[in-house]
């Protein structure tokens, strides 16, 4: 099925039912810190409330896995595919996006009534074969709103004026290995892009493709906390020139001095407001913040691809990632991790891209206007779920996810 | 004490303190069909969550009795007073109006035990000879408030696709005695205006003072969903020349077609949604809306002083009012209940009138702008709330009240 | 004709014949000083531009007169009553209002030439005796829109960096003798109200009828620049607690911290940029301001009625008013002239109030909401146009006219 | 210099002279059909007055020219740099965008005095060789504001019930050619993109780099209006699928349902409104419009690199240009002229992009955020003005330009 790129081993259905299992229980512990009024609430249109996470990764399975294909299977309540859709056309009229926070029924306990049901029924399908490419990217799209979940409940907790805690952050400190990494250094040359053979991508990463590039650097790390403290002690954000013309023009409205959620010394985190570390990566910055700073620094954003090459023979699975509940970058001489790193390339389709046909065809393709693209992983990331050819995207002004930055420069 | 103008009657004070046990649990009372979300959400900046109703009206109690006249009283949670401030400014900053439905904290749990411990404290002071006046006025605002939190709920479940039900309505068909009442009459002549003497009045209402007026007839009943079908018929809502300039400008703006609430022959209730009673009086419709029914029908809205003359010798207390939980207009022969009645009237302040000293001061005369009167009371009031010199004050445009309509005409 | 309430005077048709003369010759001077572009651009939706304003009392006289009583009379332009109407909704679609800026044609010249083309026709019913309430009506329609033109075109040179001057400003300083009045003082009681008998009204001054009054006093002359700024030094623009609750969140979303067209020192004049005269009439300020002020100074604004009462003997034609072109308040001991002053009373109908039958009952009525009335007459109120029932209104926020304040107290 | 990536060849200068001098003279040809009023106003914030442009060309020679590089020269206004600046920070202040229209003065004849004083001064700086560099970028940008200046006025006569005509319209019929061409194939591979040696060029269109290209093929004519009508008949603006999700939202949000100045059988030109010619290319789409029209019919929109190979080697100045005063599409064989066509390439900067120093370093590099490159040229652009590198850009819901589409597809 061309949407998913998936290989064909034997043995992968069983390994795709253990996968199934531990995605579905996994997403349900994310709520355990959470009220049903906290999983209700929608702090702005961009986030989703905990809860609608819950439902509509629910109602994926039920409508393109039980709907379409397990014969006889009755909706757990005709009413609620009005409720869960995101946004898909084909798939019939859907609840304004920014009014999901008016659902305070059905209840948590109602959804994850919802999530169990499903689940039951899904038993009957996840040893079919043809079915694996589909199974395989609503795993891949429950994945991704977990990492929203996560950011999502971030911000609505921010929000309210006690600033209460999702969890607690790990105490440790991280080894972060700065030392032990140079700048990556690339000579250029005609590259390969995007997903080719084994294992699950989305259709946004493929046909591969060649490119040529030019002789680059990426830094070893990402930008501190420090650095951005230095970035607006030497007048970052009042210095017109260094801003890119929308971004200038979104500092001067919304009155932007500092990244997302920091006050005097301290950033909102997944367990309230801490005083911030300076060794850690900067985060929750827009993509006009990470490309004002590169010109500051008198260097430049990567393009997707440069970021890709180089990452090619790293780790996708290592660095800061989501494990458990409550994140937080802390920083690792790692390429994947930490934050989602911008790039300077804007989201679109690589060459004789072709969307699928039905409803999951909207899947990506139609968002392929006006975004940018991040590379890597980010703490709120379920480790295991990006890759090199990964592409998330958003738009230039959103920072509500864990953004962070990572300089390059001409060779 | 000028605010509550209240009498001085002997064993008040023990009445006081039995009134204000029953309204304290009251209040409680409203929420008991709500789940934590239901009584977290805000589903417009008029509106306000449930949670948010129980906490203010609390607050209020907790700043302006217990925090100003019980020693040694601490506060139950130092952070609160900026949640739950509503829109004293002598009291200091607080958390924007339109951003109450961000509070999944404090719990509904946790509000409920921030009402015991307020109670609790309270019962030192209930016998305070010179407090009555002041917790009078506690009690009248938290009468207000019962009405908001259940035209506030109303309003959320509405915009539930679901469209669940808060309780259930009344199912007795209510003796409309329409034939029991002619036109009322007045000839007109001086009228005193306003409260004095006895019992409690909002500062709006004093001074009392005389005011001329004209010969006049009020309607004997309000006007029903049967008649406002036949102005819609008629083509009521595309008629610009019934409508005053701003209303037509709302009509146009925002589509407006029929009462709030209105569907192909339901109306959504406090019941969920049921078929329209023709007999019923119309309810949820804008001042815009009752001017442009009266322009068509040939008459024209009360002032508040001829509404107020004509209601001078009927019982404030009888009528459809709130006894209970769900609550709907059905109907009936008193000048009382079932809706508040827009009159022509802008809300001003009388002759003399100074707002009190002190943070209770900013109660009603800082609203005395753009805002129109309306009298009566209506089935979401609780019964004994209301009276005669009652002065009830809405923007034009707002109709998520239970507001409707009674015609008058010069005679 | 109820509409217009004039008196029937022998000779009154001749007198009315020059009136119309002179008036339609002084509305053409006044874009003396204007180039076409001056006459075409529109400053905000509030506004219009001068060229507007020339077309559209011509189109009122062509209208309302020739139209619909000069047999064979064949309208100037077909194609432009639909860009000179301005609201009349019985008259059919018209322009957007907002867009009256776009009108670069017809040009000036084109205009001028309309002019001529209706005052011609108009000769010929000048002399009928039937039509003399309706062209009284439109010589004061008209006289209304040479105000407007001189506030919008006033407003239009401010929003230009270079500041141009409209015209000269009088030069010389007026008596404005202040010691020779006291506060005027009345003894309350009823008093008759609105218009009666001879001369030309509004149909919003009618029908006449009695008001009862408290005793009160009005100051002998209206807030001063110098005044204003004692205002100001004392953090009036800073203060919660002296503002209506519309009027403060207007100054905070506005950032409102002086009158309109103030700078350091200075203010802006139909003459350009001028040092502010400490002992002239504060001017440019909203109803919210005004309101502010007066209980800054521990009074309060006037009613409607007890300014009219006080103002029955004053002769509406003194004072400072407008005789040519640029115009300004200097101050003066009159009731009249300088500066509309704000009362506290609401823009509401009178009793037993009529709109007139067809278009022209579209004058008054449909505006009575939201709006404050004001008294008196402006240095820009051509002289005569006004007396002591005039209702003039606006916004309670707007304040490009030349708005002013006379104190009042209880007595 | 760097910014204008000219060549050096010898009697350029006396060249540069007559082409400075035939470009002022060509602007200012451009307004004899405006008046003071036409030139004064201005329709939207995207859109400047026809006066302004005028002003601001000319400012920007007094600038960078004169005020940088003639010893003793004095501006000709010291107040006009803050009107006629567009959005240079490093040149201080300016005159908000938006109220441009608010220019009456100075007049349209002070503007072209301020055009002569300039001219004159610039006689002295011709001859000068090191200054040809920014004498050339002088005149490119000038004639972009040529094109401008006849997109923004036919916006603003369109915004005028009148329909007036800004001049006549071609009225011979063109050969279009449509049998000469067939599909323009290419078989892929590395390919040469951007500016490089003799001839000038702007900052964006270095450095010259290479690209890979996949094997491609472009439509040999521009889509037509009658191939438009099809898409509309086949509900093209009513079917979700065929959109990107910023397009479809912005045809739900402004109820697009055509292209822009359609109407009924007709569309509005510079020479007013005209009965549609099917064979003319469709003009005054957005980037959005064209990218579902293009899905519709199966194919894509071409890359700019793809543009840019394909029309190497076509004569840049051949097909509809502009020559005179009013323009409109009427199809030709040409890859230049008609229309500007939309590609599906965001703008970005080229590899090693470094925007010059000062000021003038602000001229594209800060816009490469957001928009879509366009490739081309347009009936409005000065012939001679483009070339096959040439890389215009707009907002993707921007269509006021002659904006068209050439379809692509994969071979
Ligand atoms: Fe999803
Ligand atoms: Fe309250
Ligand atoms: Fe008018
Ligand atoms: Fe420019």
């Amino acid at each position: 099925m061309d949407l998913a790129h998936s290989s064909s081993a034997a043995g992968r259905s069983r390994s795709l039912s253990e996968r199934f299992r531990a995605l579905r229980s996994a997403s349900v512990s994310l709520v355990s810190p959470l009220s049903d009024a906290d999983a209700t609430i929608q702090s702005m249109p961009d986030a989703s409330p905990a809860k609608w996470h819950l439902a509509h990764t629910t109602w994926f399975f039920e409508t393109f896995l039980l709907r379409d294909h397990l014969g006889g299977y009755r909706l757990f309540d005709e009413r609620w595919p009005y409720l869960f859709n995101s946004y898909y056309e084909a798939e019939g009229e859907r609840h304004a996006r920014a009014a999901r926070g008016m659902l305070s029924r059905p209840s948590l306990d109602e959804v994850l009534a919802y999530r169990a049901h499903v689940d039951g029924a899904m038993e009957g399908l996840l040893g079919r074969e043809e079915l694996a490419d589909l199974i395989a990217l609503g795993i891949a799209h429950e994945e991704q709103h977990q990492e929203l979940l996560l950011t999502d409940i971030k911000h609505a907790l921010w929000r309210n004026p006690l600033g209460p805690a999702y969890g607690d952050l790990p105490s440790g400190v991280m080894d972060r290995g700065e030392g032990a990494l140079g700048w990556i250094e690339h000579p250029g040359g005609i590259a390969m892009i995007g997903h080719k053979g084994a294992g699950f991508a989305f259709d946004n990463e493929v046909p591969a493709h060649r490119v040529l590039l030019e002789p680059f650097a990426l830094s070893p790390r990402l930008v501190t906390n420090r650095e951005w403290d230095a970035f607006i002690a030497d007048g970052g954000y009042r210095t017109a020139g260094l801003w890119l013309s929308d971004g200038w023009a979104w500092v001067q409205e919304n009155a932007i001095a500092a990244p997302l959620y920091w006050r005097e010394g301290e950033a909102f985190t997944l367990g309230g407001w801490r005083v911030r570390d300076p060794e850690a990566p900067v985060t929750h910055i827009s993509h006009y913040e990470a490309d004002a700073y590169a010109t500051w620094a008198g260097m430049r954003l990567p393009t997707e691809f440069e970021w890709e090459v180089a990452a090619r023979n790293s780790d996708p699975a290592a660095g800061v990632q989501c494990d458990g509940l409550a994140v937080h970058p802390v920083g690792s001489g790692q390429l994947f991790g930490d934050c989602w790193q911008w790039t300077r390339s804007a989201y679109l389709p690589y060459p004789r891209f072709r969307p699928a046909e039905g409803a999951v065809g909207e899947y990506n393709g139609k968002f392929m206007s006006g975004q940018c693209v991040l590379k890597g992983a980010s703490c709120a990331t379920p480790r295991g779920h990006s890759r090199a050819t990964y592409r998330n995207f958003f738009q230039p002004y959103q920072r509500w996810q864990f953004t962070g930055l990572r300089l390059a420069r001409d060779l």
